[in-house]
């Protein structure tokens, strides 16, 4: 009986990657003072109607329950996220929340897409401010620098009402219409695009300086002379500025390469401003992270207008990423002693050894069946002991037992208390 | 927009208290050798059917994909687990494996049941063996005694199969039909147990030996004596001496408080021998845990036969039982800088201060909007910080940084390194 496709199983080695990703996920943002959430992972398909999307609903695992209610798999966090904010007006602004959950979409499955996930999101619900901004930027730049990718990404941010305001400026008159031609802009022909930017009303006089614009790659804190001599009127627009101050901002955070990259608006509909996502530089160039400002999503959700930024990051394209830049390691195994006994008259005194072991923080297996003493010496070697921890009956009379290291098969037979201090020193060498 | 009868949001404070769940459960599996694994919430609902038992089934979010395809959100993790191990018939025996995920269930929720919850595993594959049944057991009552229910519980221990040859002899000719009265016979008064006991077959002269069994509440140790006593004729049922040598291994664990229960049989269908659940010692008294062996659901799953024993431990009763013994304690609230600029010229010396605190691992946070000096300080104090740090012009031109202790208002003007040097060591002393 098989899994379902798109779906994943995680044994042991492939979890204890994602353990020490989800751990370096929790302990940055701990230090950025963020605090974990957590909410259903069934929500009304109404949270989701309307403030995603269309794009999304399509790809939600959807159904009525036994009530008849329409419900869904959350599909992503912001909407949860939001819904929990409004109903908390007595929490003390900022508030900084992160959560690190499964989500679940309905796309056909692909390298880099799953129809499981798990995602990090954090977010900053309060301030309406470039430095709010240049936060959640370092938050999410600090994550991937401490998973050891630094260096190796670049984070591309735009600004949606900059570009709306552009578009109107070159003669679209439904701008918003022409986002998903410009967030397509990279992946069919030039000449495709351009033919639909006309047909959403764009002047022909200017095409050329949008397509440029588009194309170009700058310095985020060179936007305003970049879009300047670039002939676009940016007169009255100060969305400009605040990008500008967005990437000086930022420089105090490890984050380094944000430049400025009109091509960037988001699938989702509910961003109202600086928009960014994180690519990897490695030759494929995926975004591993995406994010925004999204001002008015809290008060759709409930009538109250909350300012916020936040960003999501999933686990599926960070694999890929982090496996392609060569920081995806195995972790070492842990140090596990393996208590074996040498007879059936020794097992509750091998079970007591395990027992303090473990009170001391040392990890012990001990065999869960009688069997003879080279066979639990095997499995101790299969399991990846360090040490075997030998009782026989002469062990058991004198309160001793026989440290054997599995690594050059040296063994000595000391008290307990000699060898609690034998491996407890052995784990704090090895740094567990 | 409200979120779904049944399920939960987790706000900081509450989610810090399960976060502290979790890492005790998986601290403890470590040290007992139990390796994370996860696995897919939605599995095809095939995989359930027939497997769990009638009951559960009704219990499910079950539906239909877009391919028509049956299926489920996970209501427990035992077919599952089972599955994943068919599929490594490589790994080296014994298995040691846990997980800690979200399950649904579709029932009425009350105190202790909610239609969303996390839910801790624990299996132990390959060995049929008391040490085996000892190991699992123990390593459950490590996890309470660590999460500081140490003597506030109770383990009740009966067998299956044992029940099953003990309703034979009695004259029950179909014994698994009799398990689902058993299983309620606290649940429903004397007189209507022994109405459908005599039903399913009980003889008359045996009604009142199996009520004496199923009231009795003795030592796990002892059961061979009191069933001997009891008037039950067990000769030739190997599953006593097997109860009672679990009952000497678990003497070495810490795990103390292990009686036999006749009335302990566990709902699931697929348990073959010994069954198991922790009830807290208050006056509730309710079932903590449960889990039992089940050696055929692999085989059923997969065709490979695999001895299996295993627990489950929800999040909602868990949290009841703890708050019910006053060890949900509120953890501390951590030591966070919040450091606090005089004027905007002062912000990027801020930032750099703040990232520099991070790199050194202490939380530090910085308001997000240019606000007064007197507003930074209030908000610092609202998010519970333990000191401010003021940077005004003064401070940057020489390198320093005014740090405030907010408890008693003192101050002191220090270089960033000494700064460093003091926050450091209030961390090392909280213990964080």
């Amino acid at each position: 009986m098989d899994k379902l496709k798109g779906f994943r199983d995680f044994y042991p080695e492939e979890m204890r990657q994602r353990r020490r990703i989800f751990n370096v996920c929790r302990e940055v943002s701990r230090l950025f003072g963020y605090e974990e959430i957590s909410f259903p992972s069934i929500e009304p398909l109404e949270l989701f109607r309307v403030k995603s999307g269309d794009q999304i609903l399509d790809q939600t695992y959807s159904f009525r329950d036994k009530g008849a209610r329409e419900l869904t798999l959350i599909p992503e966090a912001t909407p949860s996220v939001s819904r929990m904010l409004a109903e908390r007006k007595d929490l003390p602004r900022p508030v900084r929340w992160f959560s690190l959950e499964k989500y679940w979409r309905y796309e056909e499955p692909q390298a880099g897409r799953t129809r499981e996930f798990y995602q990090y999101n954090g977010d900053l619900f309060g301030p309406y401010s470039e430095l709010a901004d240049a936060e959640i930027i370092g938050l999410a730049g600090s994550i991937l620098d401490n998973l050891g990718l630094g260096g190796k990404y670049e984070f591309h941010v735009s600004h949606r009402k900059l570009m709306e305001n552009i578009l109107l400026k070159l003669g679209a008159p439904r701008p918003a219409d022409v986002l998903p031609v410009i967030d397509r802009f990279h992946k069919i022909p030039e000449s495709a695009s351009v033919e639909k930017l006309e047909q959403a009303g764009i002047r022909s006089d200017g095409l050329d300086t949008l397509v440029r614009m588009l194309k170009a790659r700058v310095n985020l804190e060179t936007v305003d002379s970049f879009l300047g001599n670039a002939g676009l009127d940016i007169a009255g627009l100060p969305e400009v500025e605040w990008l500008k101050m967005v990437g000086m901002l930022l420089k105090p955070y490890s984050v380094k390469n944000v430049i400025f990259d009109a091509s960037i608006v988001r699938g989702f509909a509910y961003y109202t401003g600086t928009v960014f996502e994180a690519f990897d530089l490695h030759e494929e160039n995926r975004a591993i992270l995406g994010g925004g400002r999204y001002d008015n999503l809290v008060s759709v959700i409930s009538g109250t207008s909350i300012p916020a930024i936040g960003f999501g990051m999933g686990d599926v394209v960070l694999e890929l990423v982090m496996k392609a830049s060569g920081v995806w390691t195995a972790t070492e195994g842990e140090l596990i002693a393996a208590v074996c006994f040498a007879s059936e008259d020794c097992v509750t005194y091998a079970l007591d050894l395990a027992s303090q072991l473990r009170k001391h923080g040392i990890p012990a297996l001990i065999s869960p069946e009688s069997r003879s003493l080279s066979s639990q010496m095997k499995d101790a070697s299969r399991h990846g002991a360090r040490f075997a921890l030998i009782v026989g009956e002469k062990e058991k009379e004198r309160g001793t037992v026989t440290v054997k290291r599995m690594s050059d098969g040296s063994q000595k037979t000391v008290t307990i208390g000699e060898a609690i201090t034998v491996l407890t020193g052995e784990l704090n060498h090895s740094g567990e």
